[in-house]
């Protein structure tokens, strides 16, 4: 059965269903189609595995013009769309109505352009985030944002949902790191935003594309910002005996105007389980621990290690090392980019990403704690913390009867209290369908109208991955 | 006589007039209005003195709730409205209509809220973008973008174009600056974005609407990030045979993965206007000079400023010069955010501002020169070299006949040309009403309905700042 979140699909479409793939494949070049049952059912997923829904068909074009004739018929036929690169979206971003074709863009993953002298790369978007610092890596340079699933998530889905990582702390998100886009629009018009260079003329369309998630234009093609190789990275292991400590110290050292590349914070759970799946020596005797990354020449980043331990001796410091080797800087990552994977091993979780004032952190934690304890869940805490990022992991059991739906309903009441707080309620895996019915209570009816309106101007009849975003009764406001 | 690129007045606002100013004075709370010859004189142009216009009346309001009221009587009396701040738009983007009503946000310049635990200050938006600083600056803060004209230029005029500024290389132009936003739609209605944090969820209007040129929306009230003051900053002064060695030189330090505060460029016309009238000790031997600027702590400063002196060895460096002192700091930056004023006391001229990409430096800078030989003009060039925003000053004499349109002539083939190279028609100066029949040069047709489709869902009668941005004849297009 659907999750009720799901929109029912259009029977006129539905009854059709047959002559619609048969005129697709005929009307479409360099495509592959999956019409079976069992290929379809890799589709109906993404990393939100709650939600499951059976497309209509998936499409994995080869270029932007094949993907134009998709979008050109799909608009003459009345047929939603939705796009998907590889299908990580942790937000349900990428779940499939029943009426929809699944445009996949994974195979559209060639590097186009190699560009040092103007530090730009042009890359089809269903390139892997990792590629692209791969293929530019010989060079000395590399592509910012690293989410964690950066092995496997692709460029399109990092532009639709405005992707971070660990090291945008420094670097910023995807969107300080396009430069370009090409684009297909619902009726298979294809433009052009941006190019090689940071600012442009006119609207920021190109801004406004990047996080819209899929629902005002699929992008073929971006130009990307790449940058040069710092000459050493370090990461620091800080060890504390609370959570609040720790907070406070991320609180501190960002204020007294360090930018280190990336702060991470990891609680007490977190810290046993990663250590065992990565043997990264993390200390386990503290309550909490923030991985901080500095980078430079070999005297700037002697420097600001020093800076920064300094800062947390003044906040119950218990634990310091400093890495000694690429081995070791390698470990103490694994550790953290693989926390998610090694707590899914040991228990069914539902991770939330909202994000806070740096300033209120230490009472953030609280109320989370607070909260899973009221409903009776455990929880862990893995995040970004330079930025406020907070990604709380509601540990909980999908065999129980109605463990999910009150692990969705602890989760909610989470990010209620990150707006509460004066945050919001994404910092980068989206809205999707799992947030969708949470965005009043970040924005106000006018608010919401605007935006609605704006995707209303891209897709004036909402083909485009549908029933994300906003609440499914919002669309009567317009 | 009105430049001929200004819209014929609408007869139907004209012939009310008396009735308008009368039902405006009485309905809107809060709000001195201009009306009489003279003192609306002072608004019938802005720092484009090129382009003049008298506006039907000026609007002086006093709060969010005034503007409100301005704005719903314009929209339900089919008036135009075009925002305005300092006025010194060199772009012509506060240029007034003659139907239109000037509402001049520079009284509501309030700081409201300064959060330095959240490094955020919370203002009224026709706040001078220095008074941010200035405010701020007993905590440590600064508000980093800094235009030349940030001594009167306003927050939200920065708003309206996407200002940058020579700091801006590190610290990002406005909308990489600004975390939230209260805005007043052309119906009146008052709407919040973004808050104390970086990502949002939902559609980036916020992003949209930095750089939106007055024609989505008036913003009242901004939420900026602010920055903890570096220990030190400290420039150099790098002097150079060739304009081409010195872009060079600024294409290695940035490939080699420096990232200065700014680096600023000046040619030999520039530098010697500049030192007449700053006593910077700018060396009057060489051909150019770049400004470049560090900060951190002593040893990083000293760490950069070797590394930065070891590429422009290597770039026929002529001249180099560490500033020794506050003062001599102070007066290198003097020379170059007067430069505009210094060369205005000696000849009239018209700024251009386009962007090339990086690797182009050297040949941008020959065909300008190429190009301003062939019209017969002087050029003089200053700009923010480190993020390829060029700034050509094409010197010409307002009182011979022609020169200023065979000047825009130059202009708009400078442009043309920044465009071929990869680059783009405004860095952060806007369209404006002077570049306006460029955009097609950068754009499709596609492209500029996209645009226009927006435009149309916030202000669907083109009520906001008439006549800019889009080239009069585009609009048939939608």
């Amino acid at each position: 059965m659907a999750h009720p979140a799901i929109l029912q699909p259009d029977p006129a479409v539905m009854s059709r269903r047959d002559e619609i793939l048969k005129q697709l494949k005929k009307r479409v070049p360099d495509t592959v189609f999956i019409t079976d049952e069992e290929g379809r059912r890799t589709f109906e997923t993404d990393a939100l595995t709650a939600y499951r829904c059976m497309p209509l068909a998936v499409a994995l074009p080869g270029s932007t013009e094949a993907v134009s004739a998709i979008m050109a018929y799909c608009w003459e036929n009345d047929i939603k769309v939705v796009a998907r690169g590889a299908g990580t979206s942790l937000s349900g971003g990428a779940l499939p109505s029943e009426d929809s074709i699944v445009v996949c863009i994974s195979r559209m993953n060639r590097m186009l352009k190699i560009d040092e002298d103007n530090r730009v790369a042009q890359v089809e978007s269903g390139i892997t985030n990792l590629a692209i610092s791969q293929a530019v890596a010989p060079r000395g340079f590399f592509y910012a944002p690293d989410p964690s699933s950066q092995l496997a998530c692709t460029l399109a889905g990092n532009i639709a949902m405005n992707s971070g990582g660990a090291h945008c702390l420094k670097y910023g998100v995807t969107v300080n790191n396009i430069l370009g886009l090409k684009l297909v629009l619902v009726n298979g018009e294809v433009i052009e935003l941006g190019g090689d260079y940071l600012d442009q003329p006119g609207y920021d369309l190109m801004g406004l594309m990047v996080g819209s998630e899929g629902q005002l234009a699929i992008v073929t093609e971006a130009t990307v910002r790449i940058i040069k190789m710092p000459e050493i990275a370090r990461p620091m292991l800080l060890g504390f005996p609370s959570s609040e400590a720790a907070g406070a110290c991320v609180a501190a050292i960002i204020g007294a105007g360090i930018v280190p590349v990336a702060i991470e914070f990891m609680d007490k759970p977190a810290i046993h389980v990663c250590e065992n799946f990565a043997n990264a020596g993390y200390p386990l005797d503290v309550e909490a621990i923030l991985i901080v990354e500095v980078e430079g020449s070999e005297e700037e980043v002697a420097l600001l290690l020093e800076r920064i331990a300094e800062i947390a001796e003044d906040h119950e410091l218990q634990h310091k090392r400093i890495s000694q080797s690429a081995e070791e800087s390698a470990a103490i990552w694994k550790g953290r980019k693989s926390a998610f994977g090694a707590i899914g091993q040991l228990s069914d979780y539902f991770c939330m990403d909202g994000v806070i004032p740096l300033s209120r952190l230490p009472e953030a934690l609280l109320r989370v704690a607070e909260l899973c304890r009221a409903y009776g869940f455990d929880v862990a805490n893995i995040f970004h913390a330079g930025d406020g990022n907070l990604h709380p992991l509601i540990l909980y059991n999908a065999n129980e009867e109605d463990e999910l739906a009150r692990a969705e309903a602890c989760g909610a009441e989470i990010l209620k209290v990150c707006v509460e707080l004066g945050g919001c309620l994404t910092g980068e895996h989206g809205v999707g369908i799992e947030k969708r019915d949470l965005m009043p209570f970040q924005y106000t009816e006018a608010d919401l109208v605007q935006m609605m309106r704006v995707k209303s101007v891209f897709d004036p009849d909402w083909q485009l991955n549908p029933a994300k975003v906003f609440p499914l009764s919002a669309r009567e406001l317009l």
